[in-house]
């Protein structure tokens, strides 16, 4: 930028740097996705083609930002969990969430037509974005555990929800008032007796959202004698399992480890 | 969002709100754009077709957001100026400008192939984006100085460069030797001695860039009983003007007196 | 400060830079100083010893911080109001009220026994500081408004309240019902027909607060030669005066001026 | 405060929260004590009676705010290490330095006397301060190392400095000289060939500085029946220890366990 007499006005910038040593994570949510959604004739409770858009453009998101160590999506929002020692853009806030929300963004319009090849996109769609700062590993995890346990109570509700209105012949009205105050156990039991729906075997993306983690994976390679090799390639990987309990953290000790 | 033993977690999150009656201006920035124009083959040095999708993105934005009174743009970057007394998300920072960039990056997005029927988008691109808040006229005013000084100042220094190179047969590296320590009437003479150019002839939109502001324009609508009559819409405008001196701001008083 | 393996932990400091060209206020306020007060015995409604010790720190800390152009205070609390160009500390909010708070808890206990000779000081008071940043002109005046009107408010309420106590031999709890839902013109009517106080003649003191300002003064010197001559000087004045009109910014045109 | 036209002037006021679970660390530092310690002849290069009223200074903040778990002093600065769980003054920043710093500084004053009792106080002194949050208990006590760690390097040199000038003759600037460059082991080495003087013997408080924790001690209490009988009670104790080692850490285990 050229300097000049109106230089001074840059005094006026702000910067936030986040605390080093904390994990950072970044959430981005559709901003009135209820219109969006209904404009383009989403399926209800669940439309498996936007959850797969969600899925192929945060991936771009994770192979383009290298400190981001897992991320998690569920409806129309997606977080993900920057390394403890994380040093893009020096942890500037504006940067950081800038940047993510826009190529999240820009990922989302340039790969719609391949999950929606028979709805054109009618309009550009925004998500916005924040950064929270997590001093210690236990409360990340929670932070995860506190998005994946919304997940499992709103695609319970909204399975029962649509349910009632689609198969039932409720009013949104109705079926809303016939869930209020009902637990899980209830409407596991709605589900079985009502709709001979098995909860249990819904498909595992609705019920537990979407965890993309790195992991090293097998490739065949030739070497300069002609030879096939073998080699390890660190590829971003999908994945529907409960991040809740312990067992995803020892299947990948490389997440809290490196962080020591 | 549902409650839960890890509902906690949100008392990490932090929110800065900028300070009332302030301007705020919102800048965004292409990242990593010397690849991406080179990838897309954009002429040099300006692109018309680029510029225009930027100002298409730009007008986007602006229709979303109704309390930005002017919008500024030129090369890859773009600045949207909120009135003093906009409310918009409770001034919240991270909000405004996530949004901001998000729907700006989708419209570049959505658009794209009307500006570049001939050109696929090869991959997603991504904006960063930043706010500052002003707290007089005059701020906000040098503040936009500052950004046409630059326009000026890069458009004429790239206007050479691009000339001496496509045209003078220059390497990149001697082209810019040879403009190393001119002033803007040695490149004034230069384009005109070597190259036949009158820098004043240039195209104003790429010496002054692009301003957006909202202006009245009478429409014709039917009434009730079937006659043609005129309204006043407001538009947003698109003007390639000069910014920096008193005429632009004399002949649209709103975008200062509405803030009284 | 020595280098060492240590001096990582450095990079986890912040530092807040307040927004330039806004007018500064820092406020003070006396920590617990119900039980302070009582502690220390000073007369109600107004002790006129703790208000002049109030000043006299207030002082200090203006002669002390150069860029203070008035300062405001009333009870147990007082207002610096620094200039929009003020630079000390680079603005660094931190910096600047810790010092200012301990600058004046050092002076108000330093010059204790000057105001308080008959009662030793029984223990170390505190000090609470905040800055705010006020745009406009207009908004910083009005912050003085508050501030006056707040003393005015007070002392008339105070002004019943201990006459009830005192001299009408109420309880408090009686006398707080008794003043509960009257207007300032009850108070009046309240403290003549009971009483025999027209609370116009009251201490400006009480009624005002107090208003550091800088005026020149002349004062005498005598030159190389001998001679007595006049020179101006400027020293920190104490006034009583009405600030939310606009008579004393008239007299003070040099306050608002100076920042252009 | 009473309500009224000018209330809106609180809608600028910006309050920082300190991010939850982690140590904050507020640190106060002398001002310009440089000239203050002159005006007031401290010895050199450690006045005990200025140290010991430092300490004093600490205990009264310490006895004061109850979240604080240990207080680090070394010459004109002290630090104060809060509890990761502190929840004082809703962890608002300019809250817990002010009164921290206000408190420290009028105890100061207010102590002056018992400390300096042929040294009348010349003019109020003052203390800044800054706070600073550390998200782990190895970056916190790396805060602690860094702080002690500057108190050796620094104490180590000055004890150089004023023997070869107070002993040794040297002017100040000669004595800077000599040192210019010298190791650890060239001080001591010098200190004890030149002086006679072994490093190692010198005062704890001055090579370690000062650590102040809570600690049980027994006291006596006479019970009902007039018996004499033993409780613990908790009081602030003044060590000059090592806290780089792990050693401290072990005998104090209170202080990091309290937190998990």
């Amino acid at each position: 930028m050229a300097k000049s007499k109106y230089t001074y006005v840059r005094d006026f910038e702000r910067e936030e740097q986040l605390l080093p040593s904390t994990w950072l994570v970044v959430r981005i949510d559709g901003q009135g996705f209820t219109g969006f959604t209904s404009k383009h004739k989403f399926t209800k409770p669940n439309d498996i083609r936007a959850l797969h858009l969600m899925n192929r453009a945060a991936k771009v998101v994770m192979e383009n930002m290298v400190e981001i160590v897992l991320a998690y999506g569920e409806s129309d929002e997606y977080s993900f969990v920057f390394s403890k020692k994380a040093k893009a853009y020096d942890r500037r806030a504006s940067k950081l969430i800038t940047l993510l929300v826009s190529k999240f963004t820009a990922a989302y319009v340039f790969y719609w037509s391949e999950f929606f090849p028979d709805t054109p996109l009618q309009f550009p769609p925004a998500f916005d974005g924040r950064v929270v700062a997590y001093p210690s590993d236990r409360i990340m995890r929670d932070y995860l555990c506190w998005r994946q346990a919304d997940c499992h109570i709103n695609n319970m509700y909204n399975t029962c929800f649509w349910l009632l209105v689609n198969q039932g012949g409720m009013s949104q009205r109705d079926a809303e008032k016939r869930l209020n105050g009902t637990l899980s156990r209830d409407k596991h039991e709605l589900l079985f007796s009502e709709f001979g729906v098995n909860y249990n075997n819904e498909q595992e993306i609705f019920k537990k959202g979407s965890v993309l983690v790195r992991e090293q994976v097998p490739i065949d390679v030739v070497d300069k004698d002609g030879n096939n090799i073998q080699r390890q390639k660190t590829v971003v990987q999908i994945r529907h399992c409960d991040i809740i309990g312990d067992a995803f953290w020892r299947e990948h000790p490389e997440i809290l480890s490196k962080q020591a």
